[in-house]
């Protein structure tokens, strides 16, 4: 792992324990539970990418870490809401039980709620960082993780299971349910750096929308090319499923050059970035290439 | 109905369309649940106190209306999270289906959420609000609304559904569970007229808590003195329920005392205030006296 890469996560995590609360009383068992699904195990890749843009923006990523934290608190609700019975009824995360296995749906639905709110009063506890800055990122981030963006991907995924998506479906599914988010982790970065240039703020989105349409890609593509025992989870899962992707409309070779195009649109939208994007190329570069 | 009242109701139903999103696509489900549940023909009392709390700080009720309708988002999530099958599984709300009986489980938990969410985009909607009001705004609402404010006390109401809570306990439950949600729109109301004088935020505090606790006093008398055609909804469903009140706790009397002293409390209380408070005075005698 990139050395930049493990220092920020360790950040991250130190910060996550100190905004997430921690109740004493008969709240316990939410904030458990809120800290449970935080810790699971997850890549940071979305927080990450907020240190760094505040970084390459001129920032200080002591700054961005509030505003880090509140995007990944917003990724983990809402998988402890999709994984609910009455969405993908999912017992499992990363190989250990789902939030609501582990404390049950009512309180799992709280914890959700919880840190979905928490994430906004997160926002506010940005230091150094102007009032119209914070202002600035609780818009940005509302909106792409709302109808318009996360939530609205999730509504057209639930809508679609019912047909068979075709190209551009997927397309506006994994824009919203995914792009909308990684987007928000990238511009949060730019506005702790208190950027108001429009040219940074599009390339900045342009890299989060070219890397997160590439993700989803890709893991398409390993679902069918990898192993078990490399992927770390059963591979072959959406043909079980029968879920439509990208490797199924458009083959394999196609995919594979696709993921190619988008991460060079990626890596040249960085030329636009004030600082050195090495660790920007890495990143898109290592998703692209991954195995798992 | 006081003719104030008549025009804030008017005000708040007329920038609550405003502000919902309304899709044309597949996510239109979704934006459909938000605005069935959004009007429920629910009393507006929260976002009513926004509005009345800002005029009576001096400031222009036209700012704090974004405040209020966020305030009432909150509310109205709550609702739909709490109706579910996993929470209270209630099928109706106010006597028509409730929301996941008119869209299904997994569109109402995403109107929830979607409406938890569009809740902190609302409020950088105000215009004529400082940047640093706004701030103050969601860091207030997000957390009265989160585990130490609302989902706190529906975390407290659910364990302590396990015992017999004692009058402590619902003291905390009614305190957080709806004290904290109306606390905070009285709180939003001064934020938009740009108060910062503790003498002023605590008084409002108090007012929010006293006819918070009364109105809780209250609901518990009718459910037992009350018949249903007068109060428009079953009565006798506390005994019904096995559920624990302040009637069962204390008596009928003791219960119509305590909440003469509320309303005295919270109408000392407005002594402090700068602007003429008459309104917020009736209210409380109103919600006092309620037949329902």
């Amino acid at each position: 792992m990139h050395k930049t890469q493990e220092l920020y996560i360790q950040k991250i995590e130190k910060a996550m324990d100190s905004f997430l609360p921690s109740a004493s009383d008969e709240r316990k068992i939410v904030t458990d539970a809120m800290q449970y699904s935080v810790h699971n195990g997850g890549k940071r890749i979305r927080p990450i990418l907020t240190l760094e843009f505040c970084r390459v923006c001129g920032g200080d990523i002591e700054n961005a870490l509030p505003f880090a934290c509140a995007v990944e608190m917003i990724h983990t609700y809402s998988l402890i809401h999709d994984d609910l019975p009455c969405m993908d009824d999912d017992d499992l995360r990363r190989g250990k039980p789902s939030c609501h296995k582990a404390f049950g749906e009512a309180y799992a639905l709280l914890a959700g709620d919880a840190l979905l709110t928490y994430a906004f009063e997160t926002l506010t506890k940005a230091e150094n960082v102007s009032e119209e800055a914070i202002v600035r990122a609780v818009r940005t981030l509302s909106n792409l993780a709302g109808t318009e963006g996360m939530i609205g991907g999730q509504v057209i995924d639930l809508i679609s299971e019912e047909n068979t998506p075709d190209l551009d479906t997927l397309n506006r599914i994994d824009a919203y349910k995914t792009g909308a988010l990684i987007k928000s982790a990238v511009l949060l970065g730019c506005i702790a750096a208190e950027v108001t240039d429009e040219a940074v703020l599009n390339a900045a989105s342009v890299y989060a929308e070219s890397i997160g349409l590439a993700f989803q890609i890709v893991d398409d593509i390993l679902d069918v090319t990898s192993s078990t025992e490399e992927l770390g989870k059963p591979v072959g899962s959406d043909d079980k499923n029968d879920k439509m992707t990208f490797v199924k409309l458009l083959g394999i070779e196609k995919c594979k050059a696709w993921v190619n195009d988008l991460t060079n649109r990626a890596v040249e939208a960085l030329d636009v970035l004030p600082g050195d994007s090495t660790f920007l190329k890495d990143l898109a570069y290592a998703l692209a290439e991954r195995k798992n």
